[in-house]
Order: structure tokens, then sequence, then C-alpha cells
């Protein structure tokens, strides 16, 4: 007997690709002549860092909310997140115009929480990762809100999905997709199209040594909590993998590989000094990975790298800019 | 009488687009609500820093070649340019398989020399500016080669000009256009086809305070040289505006404004904070004058500003980073 797939149909991703159109670019899609031949395939880079607030985050968030019931809707949303997702809710939340809560760790990058606000949202910092995931739970109880998983939700995933749409239009003979992995939300909803509408392509992730929760988590067999997060890809640092998104990984995904924070400044430099794209630590990894040679390549691979977001504050892109030698 | 214009038909326009379309990228064109609520407009992103080469002229300089009757391509052209120039026709010589030499100022970015040589042009470096012109016209006759004027020539502006029909399908309400001014080819091309679509639509240029030839041309009534040429931006310092690009400037630009060098760095940082894309000096003057004010906005306007090219070294990117302040 064939187990019924975890994957979303084909019309249950169209249809939410089409629920997006009006609302959030269709990012370019670019060939990177010169540096496909540094990295030994045809190259071709999927502007995510270009979408509405500065990530794909946007998508699975409208998505969600979009989805939701009325009531729900009426009543409003809370959620937890470190960055991007905070930013891309409090976005989608006043395009939907839904009440919306953002608890973020007390640590959590200033301008970030400053997008969220001038989104709209009612910005909370709070505690470490782990105190504003229960702080944002406590609100759910105490203010009747309907609480956001960041990643691990199928309604945010099949959002995320319309990525993989669009690199199946505008790269149609692409033979493989590196993507970078935080929670797996985006990598979980481009394999599941991907593995629908070609699946003889390969996907990989890549995640930062640092922060590799997916990584244990395929060795270990099971969606994995670690401790001691640490890597500058704020966009790849959850705690834990996701239940669900694991579930796709497992599945979809050929490998998950892991980089280091050097990569990952080296390839910011490439991508801005080639590309003229910025794009943040976590928009940078699967680029890093691709460079470093740690993505096992074919011949005549067409490889499309997904920039994920490009959310750095220019402080912090002036300490990365002293390490660019490139 | 009504004179004969000095613009191509639309036809000529058409065709020139057409025989571009398979050889270049159709850039993208961003919506910037951020930025366009700082300037006070809806504003418009048109990415040709993200074009093959990493600017514009690509797109002149393909036209060129591929419009030369056969004899001319088999024996090969010579050309004048101080970088991006240089590298687009050696790009373009490639593609349209024309033998190239390029001759660049002694003091011309080595990493812009190193571009033009890496796509197979022969590039000889040469004394200032106007001794660099005179030894390429020197190689014209010699070696029996066609001079290809880097602006000053109807079949470069006419292939520039397919900026304008990209801009026209991608934002068809603009009602304003703001563009870097060097030698004034861009800027021609697209205020033809601009003119011939939309003739109440407005068109501005804008250059460097150092290096404002057409600004002193418009002044002084005909097209002037200048001396002392004194900008970061090295893609708007040619020493002289066009005869002919005077010609459509005088015609149909509403205006030429000019920005200070500082101006021009704090656009470039509010361009790759915000907006995420990497600007040269050059490609950021458009951007610069309109956070500037000296752009003149009406209510209503919808306003597309022309990012001209990304060709920035990283080691100059290093010295603007620390004076962003945003």
């Amino acid at each position: 007997m064939v187990m019924p797939s975890i994957s979303p149909s084909a019309k249950a991703y169209g249809s939410a690709r089409s629920l997006l159109a009006d609302h959030l670019h269709r990012t370019p899609l670019f060939s990177a002549t010169l540096l496909g031949k540094r990295v030994g395939a045809e190259l071709y880079l999927k502007c995510e860092n270009l979408q509405k607030t500065g990530s794909f985050k946007v998508r699975g968030a409208l998505h969600k909310l979009v989805t939701l019931d009325e009531a729900s809707r009426r009543r409003g949303v809370v959620t937890i997140s470190a960055g991007n997702f905070a930013q891309a809710l409090a976005w989608a939340a006043r395009e939907a115009s839904v009440p919306c809560v953002v608890v973020m760790p007390a640590g959590a990058s200033e301008a970030k929480a400053a997008a969220s606000r001038g989104y709209g949202a009612e910005v909370i910092l709070h505690g470490t990762v782990v105190e504003a995931f229960q702080h944002a739970r406590d609100l759910e109880a105490e203010r009747r809100l309907t609480f956001i998983h960041p990643f691990d939700d199928i309604d945010i995933i099949t959002g995320h999905a319309s990525v993989g749409l669009e690199i199946l239009e505008q790269a149609r003979d692409v033979t493989a997709i590196v993507v970078p992995v935080g929670g797996g939300g985006l990598i979980a909803g481009i394999a599941g199209v991907l593995k629908l509408a070609r699946p003889d392509a390969r996907i990989y992730g890549v995640e930062p040594e640092g922060a590799c929760a997916m990584r244990k988590s395929l060795d270990a067999g099971h969606a994995v909590h670690i401790d001691n997060i640490d890597t500058i890809a704020d966009g790849l640092a959850p705690p834990m993998a996701g239940e669900l998104t694991f579930e796709f990984v497992k599945e979809y995904v050929e490998d998950i590989v892991t980089v280091s924070d050097g990569e990952i400044v080296e390839a910011m430099g490439v991508l801005l000094g080639r590309a003229k794209v910025l794009t943040e630590p976590a928009g940078a990894a699967g680029m890093a990975a691709l460079l470093s040679g740690c993505i096992p390549l074919e011949a005549g691979d067409r490889v499309v790298a997904v920039l994920s977001g490009g959310n750095v504050a220019l402080a912090d892109l002036q300490q990365f800019a002293c390490k660019w030698t490139d």
C-alpha cells in the first residue's frame, strides 16, 4: 500500500500561490555565469532578499492569515520570532487587516523590532527565545489570540512553496536547488512542489555549523531541540527543527550540509560584489555551501541557490565588509 | 513647418529591443514603498545594476555591434572608456563574435580592466582620458577598426532606449523618470521612447556637482567640454556632453540637477539597506537627487529611479560603508 503523501496537492499549492500573487513580488531569478563557473555548474540565484519585507517569510505568513477563519482573524494573532518572521507577519497582518502581537526575545535586532512596529504590530520583547515562546503561548490563552507558529505549520509551508513554483517557471530545467534551513519551513515548501513536478531533481538544505538542528534531527531520526546556538545567521537559529518540516526533509530532501560563519560572510561579499545583491547571513548560506564545495554536483547540473533574505543592519554590514577579500 | 524629430521611430526602438531580448536581462522594476514615503512619491526602482556586466551599457553596445555591417564586424572595433562601457563592449563583442580593443586611461579601475580582458577584449591602458581617446582614434586608422563612441551614437542611444520601453511596460502609469547622466546616452534613449509614448511624463537627469557637463551645456546652449573632473562617480565623469545626446536632452528632458558626492554615498547606503541592491556611485545618483529633494515632485507622482550600474570594488565599498548612518 502506498502511504498518503504528507505534501499538499498540486491544486492546494497552486491555490496558495494565486492568493499571494496580488500582494507579493514574483522575485527575480538571475543567471550568474561567472559565479557558476566558480562552483562548477550552471547557476541561478532566486532573489527572495528582494521580496516584500526583505525575506520569503511573508509568503507563508500572508497565506496563513488569509486562510484563517473569520472569527480568528477578528480576534487577532500572536507569534514568536527573532526577526524576519516577526516583520513578515506584522506586514501580512496589516495587509489582511488582522490585529497582530509579536513576541521577540529581549536580544532581538532593534531594527527588526522597529520594522515590525512600523507595520503596526504590538511588539513585546521578552527573555530568551524559549521564554519568549512561552510568553506567546500565554498571550494566546489570555487574550484569545491565534498562535501562529513561525515555520511548523502546513499553511505556512504551503505559502512558502510559492517560491518553488516560481523557480519551476523561471528555470524549467533546474536539476538541483540549494536552500538555507532554519526551522525548515522554506525547504519543506520548495521540496513539496519540486517532488510533485520534477521528482528527479535534487534539493539540498544548508545550516550554520553552530545551529544545525535539522542535521542533528536527521542523524537522530526525529526532530530534536538544540542548546548552545552559536552563529551570526540569526535567521537560521531556532532552537529546534519543526516536527512537520522534519518529515518533509526526511522524505524529500537529498541531504543537509553545514557551513561555517566565515564561509557565510565570504559568500555575502561574493554575492554583493558579483551579483550586486545584499543578503543577510542566513540568505547567503546556500551560496556559501556551493562555494565551499560541500554540495555534491553532477556534470550538466543547473543549480538554483535560494537567497532567502536580505535584512542586515548597516552597522553589521560594516563589520562583515572588513573581512571581504574578493 | 514641423521639424523632423531627432528621435528614431517607435518601430526602430521596438526593433532594437527585439534584437536585444534574447541576450540581455529584462531587469526587475521594484516598488519601494518606504523609500517612496521618504521622498514623497510612489517610487519604483529600475535595476540596471542587475543587468549583464553590471550596467545598462551593454544594451547600446550590443545593439551597435549587431547593426554594424558584416565587413566592419570582421575587422573589429575599438572604443575608449574608463570602465563600464569597456566591460559592456567587451562582453557584447564576445557575444557577437567581433574582435574588440578597449583603450582605458591609465588610472582606470583595475577591476574593470580585468573584467574587460576576462570577456576577451584587448585592453590598452594609456595616458589621460583625452590621450586615451586620441589613442583609440589612432588605432582606428592604423588597424582599420571601427571606432565605437561610448555614448554619442544613435545606435547606442537606440539600444539604451530599451530600458525606457521596459519601464513603460513595468510601470505603465509612470509620471516621472530620474536618470543618472554621464555622457547622456541613457537619458537620451529613455527620453526618446518616453516622449513618443507618454509625452506628458517628465524626465530628469542627475549629474555629480564635480562633473556636470550636461548642466553646463544646457546653460551654454551647446555641448561643452569640462576640465577639472572631481567626483567619486567614475561612471558619470566623461569630460564632455555628447553633441547628439545634448540635442535629446535639450528637446526632451525637463531639467538636469546636480548632487554632491556625499549625497551619492548616502544614497548608496540607503539603497543597500532598504532595497537590498548594490549600486556604484553613478547608479545611486538619481536616488540621491530624490532623497535630497532637488527633483520637483507633484502630488500623485509615480516616479521611477533608474539604478544605472552596480560595479563597485569591494575595497571602495568598505570605504563608503564607514560613512553610512542609516
